[in-house]
């Protein structure tokens, strides 16, 4: 089960400590550079769309099991299924975006939160109208 | 970036061609079964719960662009990103189950689509109320 990068986030956020925990709790605009092979794959999306964006959380613990929720340490414990640190096993993030603008495998979304050249694994998009981050 | 599974999915559905496309498309009941070892990020969790689930797709093709949706062949191709198809560069399936039972590391869920024997890759709760599949 390896996988393989379908490209990168480009975005002003580069502190993992100064990032927002969701995108649509102040992240800025970011660019997913998809490598060109992948074009094709990109054929029915559009500006406007809303896109989930799978990425590979490259800064997180993979051996971290249980954290204080949102980094907040008067909150007690919880399993990290339980909630959406960065840090778990499979360090997968998975961020919901609005595509602002298409400029051939580059793609302008607002509302996502990754760093700075963290690797994209994937995108999907929303399904029957309901929206998830 | 290689995966670690966190488990594996048990379930009636052995044959792709028979599964629906969607877990609210008639999929039966199905076991998440977690290794021992992530039991810990497990806490807080409880049946009731709705959660999205990740796997990986051992059975997709990862050389596949474009795609007729949903297998339909009177559909035009679109890009695998703007469809939900197994197959695509990294196959890794998002489902949004409901938590029927927990029995130790092991979870009962309703509206998994998942085929018998998929590794699980991640376990995240859905935000806000708000649902995906």
């Amino acid at each position: 089960m390896e996988l393989a990068p379908i490209g990168t986030v480009a975005s002003p956020l580069t502190d993992p400590d100064a990032a927002p925990c969701q995108g649509d709790e102040g992240a800025p605009e970011a660019w997913l550079e998809l490598v060109a092979e992948v074009a094709p794959a990109l054929r029915g999306i559009a500006a406007g769309d809303e896109l989930l964006v799978l990425t590979w959380l490259d800064r997180a613990r993979r051996d971290v099991l249980e954290v204080h929720p949102r980094g907040d340490a008067s909150r007690p414990l919880a399993g990290v299924f339980a909630t959406r640190s960065p840090d778990r096993p499979n360090p997968i993030g998975l961020h919901r975006v609005t595509v602002l603008e298409i400029a051939g495998t580059r793609l302008r979304v607002r509302d996502l939160e990754a760093l700075d050249g963290t690797p994209l694994l994937d995108l999907k998009p929303v399904l029957g109208g309901i929206a998830e981050r």
